[in-house]
């Protein structure tokens, strides 16, 4: 039996997000289903991260278990061959035996775009959430660098998150300015659902200077989703990279 | 009577072109539906160069008379708010009463962009022509330069475009290697129908010394559809800016 491991780049805006689910299109399901053709089995992945509808991947990995014969060449042209264009399998790999690219990750590495703009390139306006008026960046990426170390973000994901330890390391937090355009880089060995969304939403809050970047530490310590500031649109959001041991980049 | 001018961009991947057609999307038709609506009153648009079903653009401009009172800011947002993501309204601004973005245009500048891998990422797929296989890419940057100038382009339209004069003069024709990406960026004073991509087409037959660069005058001289390459993908294709009297950037 192989273990056949892809590394997967998407556009969201399609999609109803990764995970299949009946009624919807999802990323996770176009893929099971051009598989399933190409290999002439039925055909499961597991995907490292369950992103969103609307959020993009760069590095977005997944694997299955097959015992089709076909080349790993051959099957990422044929699969880039059947797959919508907003789907690319960037990279085949044979994957060791146990190797589950969800249980296995070490770590992900996401960025939200942010032009201060009132209008945007059509080739990139489906990726990228606009920000009017004044803008503190100096406070944001002083906010931005609050979140890095191990901490509770309870007050960072929907209050209905059924989850007993909401506790996540953050490797990197940080804001990254280049003309008009703020780019927030987090990385971490996990994150909650809507958790990147809603740091960046409280980000922009501290911009607006409706938060202080001192407050972080409450927000965290409050463990109330109501601390915090909005989730920001999916949009913005591209996942880069799942780590995994001896692989960090 | 006000006559305003845009600065559009679109990616032409979903549309039949700029120019209006019944019974297909084109950008030209969703753009004067959307000025009908907002000025509420019948919209004529001029625009600079009628690019070809799945060709993009950074810098089209059309123009339109209106007697509406509408601040330009508001026309654009208000536009910009109505329009289909993948077509944005860059600039808004008054022109002179008799500017025509068509007739008063003196030179357009066009990219064409190819890569040399066997995938790309997802966000620039449908803009992109991929190559596969060796590739002489001094002999294609050789080859480009050798349009520059005035010349007849028959060998490079249609061989039923009916035209008294398809001479044209080429202001900057050339190739930039960066990495695994090639760029073709031509600047002239007007354009035929497909001349840009017909012009790739050969280049490309160059890179895989189908051609010869030394042969671009005896193919430039034959006047026969027949001598040049084939014509490239539009996808590949986009209209960066229009040049007006006074206005050379």
């Amino acid at each position: 039996m192989r273990n056949i491991r892809m590394t997967i780049g998407y556009e969201g805006t399609r999609y109803a997000g990764w995970q299949i689910q009946p009624g919807a299109p999802t990323i996770q399901g176009v893929l099971e289903d051009r598989l399933t053709r190409i290999l002439q089995e039925p055909v499961r992945l597991a995907g490292a991260g369950r992103t969103d509808a609307g959020v993009h991947a760069l590095g977005q990995v997944a694997n299955f278990s097959t015992e089709c014969r076909i080349p790993l060449a051959g099957l990422r042209s044929g699969l880039n061959a059947r797959l919508p264009e907003d789907i690319r399998i960037l990279e085949t790999a044979e994957a060791e035996p146990g190797f589950h690219a969800r249980s296995w990750a070490r770590g992900k590495e996401y960025r939200y775009t942010m032009v201060r703009a009132e209008v945007v390139s059509p080739f990139e306006a489906p990726r990228v959430m606009l920000l009017h008026g004044a803008l503190d960046v100096p406070a944001m990426a002083d906010a931005a660098t609050r979140f890095e170390g191990r901490h509770d973000f309870t007050s960072f994901c929907p209050a209905a998150t059924e989850l007993d330890d909401k506790t996540r390391r953050i490797f990197t937090s940080r804001i990254e300015e280049d003309g008009d355009r703020l780019t927030y880089v987090v990385r971490g060995e996990g994150f909650l659902r809507h958790m990147v969304r809603t740091i960046v939403g409280t980000l922009v809050a501290v911009g607006r200077r409706r938060i202080g970047a001192a407050d972080i530490a409450s927000i965290l310590a409050a463990r109330d989703r109501r601390s915090a500031g909005p989730c920001a649109p999916a949009r913005g959001l591209t996942l880069m990279r799942v780590e995994y041991d001896g692989e960090r980049a």
